[in-house]
C-alpha cells in the first residue's frame, strides 16, 4: 500500500494511493480517517490523485540519520567505514514534502544532495531485538539528506549542517509492502545522474540500525531513519532540480530556490 | 510567573505557580486553559502544589544544545572554546519532568551529569535578529544535559551519548520573569556539590546563541535552548540523586535507577 499525507486546500489528511476497480487506469487517494499506524479505516472520501497536494507522508518526532553507511561514499569523503554506526538527529523542522522548495540556507555555499531510503517506524519502540525489527517498520520512502557540506567540515556536530528548515525532504509517499534488502537508490540534478547505488550495498542493515538505534532511544510512530547516501553525492546550486528514485516507491522531486 | 505542566492523576494541564491572596503562605496551581504561549488565561480550578505531580514544563519538538560554552568546562574537557559554537539536538523522546527517575543506559558505563540554564521559546521564529530575541524567549528552566561521556568519545556524533531516553531531565517550572545574564548555576549529587557557575560566564550570551541557531533553523514554541555546563562534570551511579539548581529558578532533582 502507498500512504500519502495530502491536502485538497482546506484540509490535511492522510490517504491510501490506489486504482478504483470501475477506473483501473487512474489514480486516486482515498482519505483515511486519522492516521494510519496500528490499523487502517476510510472516510469514504476519494479524491484524483492529480487534484491534490502530496504533503511530507510522515509527521517525525524525529529524523535519525545514519552516517557513512555505504563504503563507495565513506570513501569519497576521505575516511572509512566507521566501526561503530555515527548517528546524528534532523529536527522535524527540516522536513518538507514532494514538489516543496528547498530554501538554500545562507549560511552556507556548499549545499550537497544525498539520495536515501528511509525507513518510517510504525509503532513506538525500545530495544528492539533483530527478530522483531519487522514488526516496527510501517514502510519505506524517499529522503534527500540535504547537507551543508561546509558548516559539517567546521562545526564538528552536525545539527545546523544536516538541520537548517528544508534540509529533509521525505516522499511522495510511504510504500508498506517492499523488500528492502536490494533496491536502486538515485539522484539526479536537472536530469542528470549524480548518485547510483543499491541498498545490498550498505555497510549495516536497516535491522542493525534500528537495533542500534533504539538501544538508546525510544522510537515513535511516524519517526524516520534514514539508512545513509552512496557516492557521488554533489553541490546543488539555486534553480536545480533534485529528484531521488528508490526501485520500488518512486520518486521525490524538490528544486532549490533561494531564499525570498 | 512560574508555569508548569501536571497531572493530577486523570489529566494533563499546564498551570501557574503562585500563592492566594487569602493563604499568602501557601503555593497552589492555577490551571491554564490550553497553553501558555501567546497568552494566559484560567480554567478557575486551583490544587495545592503539594497534591500534583510536577512533569516536565515544556513538550519541546526538539532540543537545541550547547557544547563546551563555559571556558573552564571547555579546558577540563581537554579543549579551548571552540571558534563556532557546537550545535547539537535531542530528541523529545530524551525529556523527562522533575522527581523522574534517569534510567542508566545499558549502552553505557559512564553517565555524567551536566547542569545547565534551559532557555524556553515562546514562540515561533526564524533569523531572530538580537534586538528581537526577548520577543522570543518564553522564560527559563533548569536541566540537566545528562551524557554517556564513552559513547561522545567513540560515536563521533552525540546523538546516542546525549540522547537516550531520560537524558534531558526538565524543570520543576519554566520562570518567565528572569534577568538571565548573571545567574548562579550549581549541581550537586547526593547532596555534596559538584559545579558551581555563574551564567556570566558564558562565552557566547544567550543572545547570540538564539541568532546563531535561528540563522539555520525554525524554533517553535516550548523547544529549548541548553545553554551549556560550568567545570565540575562527573560521574553518576545508579542510586544518586543530582540535583540542577540555578539562581532564581529552583532546584531540578532526579534520581538514577537502573533499568527495571
Amino acid at each position: 500500500m502507498r500512504i500519502v499525507r495530502f491536502s485538497t486546500g482546506d484540509s490535511f489528511s492522510f490517504g491510501a494511493v490506489g486504482s478504483p476497480r470501475e477506473q483501473p487506469g487512474e489514480l486516486v487517494v482515498a482519505e483515511l480517517d486519522g492516521h494510519p499506524y496500528g490499523g487502517i479505516s476510510l472516510t469514504g472520501r476519494t479524491f484524483p490523485l492529480a487534484d491534490v497536494q502530496l504533503l511530507a507522508p510522515v509527521l517525525p518526532s524525529k529524523i535519525v540519520g545514519i552516517g557513512k553507511n555505504y563504503a563507495d561514499h565513506a570513501a569519497e569523503m576521505g575516511g572509512t567505514v566507521p566501526e561503530v554506526p555515527i548517528v546524528f538527529l534532523k529536527p522535524s523542522t527540516a522536513v518538507v514534502g514532494p514538489d516543496a522548495p528547498i530554501v538554500y540556507p545562507e549560511i552556507s555555499t556548499e549545499v550537497h544532495h544525498e539520495a536515501e531510503l528511509a525507513v518510517v517506524i510504525g509503532r513506538l519502540c525500545r530495544d528492539v531485538p533483530a527478530e522483531r525489527v519487522p514488526e516496527v517498520v510501517f514502510g519505506y520512502t524517499c529522503a534527500n539528506d540535504v547537507t551543508a557540506r561546509d558548516l559539517q567540515r567546521s562545526e564538528g556536530q552536525w545539527a545546523r549542517a544536516k538541520g537548517f528548515d528544508t534540509s529533509c525532504p521525505l516522499g511522495p509517499w510511504v510504500e508498506t509492502e517492499l523488500d528492502p534488502s536490494n533496491l536502486a537508490v538515485t539522484c539526479t540534478v536537472n536530469g542528470e545522474t549524480r548518485q547510483s547505488g543499491r541498498t545490498s550495498e550498505m555497510v549495516r542493515s536497516i535491522t542493525d540500525l534500528i537495533v542500534h538505534v533504539t538501544a538508546a532511544m525510544t522510537l515513535l510512530p511516524g519517526d524516520v531513519i534514514l539508512t545513509g547516501t552512496p557516492a557521488g553525492v554533489g553541490p546543488l546550486q539555486v534553480g536545480d532540480e533534485v529528484a531521488v528514485t528508490v526501485e520500488g516507491i518512486g520518486t521525490l522531486t524538490n528544486r532549490v530556490i533561494k531564499r525570498g
